[in-house]
């Protein structure tokens, strides 16, 4: 399916790897929803860096193939349709696989508990190990 | 653009005119993310009845043409990609345009304040008269 949101501004490699595009969707500054709302289109190849959210993050995967990884398990394969639910403080990755875009709808839930916390790039190594070992999945 | 996810059930009448599809994505009946999150297809003429959230919602448009509308207010043409933001306790009902199907995510936002409230069906004369007006926006 084609994306039926705006591309978006560039994140920061500070917390990316490779080249990642995000549209807000709902920033509730006034803290309404106690939730924001945004799109990711992740060219391929890239994906966040290790991360944990204080209050859980819920992706919707809207286009192409793409990974998550929870620190100390195998990666999962994602495609269009699959939601995540990402308990808080659980620390992980999200991003495209090696040969295609990825896209989600992301979540961040409850975030009067404070922002994402980073922890650093996942190593090319560790990237191709793991999406290399679910390639066929 | 296609749906990327089942169907759902039939929503009961009780609450919705004509058909309509709940396919819940996350219950959270845990309430770890106090948020839960759902997609609905209407089929044309179809809709919610009037109703509000104590704890908020917000609608993504994934498929169709729409209308959402605020009591005392205009309703507002929806389209794919359009995001609204309906803060808690505000009285408005959402559904299909006449003419063809519609589809949103949906995001029940501080599920603890409680679920929905329910004001009765949005009467056909409302109903082509909201859309009518709108038709060609």
């Amino acid at each position: 399916m084609e994306d039926i949101f705006e591309k978006g501004q560039r994140a920061s490699n500070d917390f990316f790897t490779g080249t990642v595009w995000v549209k807000m969707l709902v920033t509730d500054e006034k803290g309404i929803f106690d939730t924001q709302v945004y799109h990711v289109v992740f060219d391929p190849g890239s994906r966040t860096h290790w991360h944990a959210h204080p209050g859980g993050q819920i992706l919707i995967v809207t286009r192409g193939k793409g990974f998550y990884q929870e620190k100390g398990a195998p990666a999962r394969l994602l495609t269009p349709g699959d939601v995540v639910e990402i308990p808080p403080d659980v620390v992980h990755w999200h991003g495209a696989g090696p040969d295609g875009e990825f896209a989600h709808i992301g979540l961040s839930t409850r975030i009067h508990r404070g922002p994402a916390q980073w922890f650093g790039p996942v190593t090319d190594e560790a990237y191709a190990t793991e999406t290399h070992r679910r390639r066929g999945g």
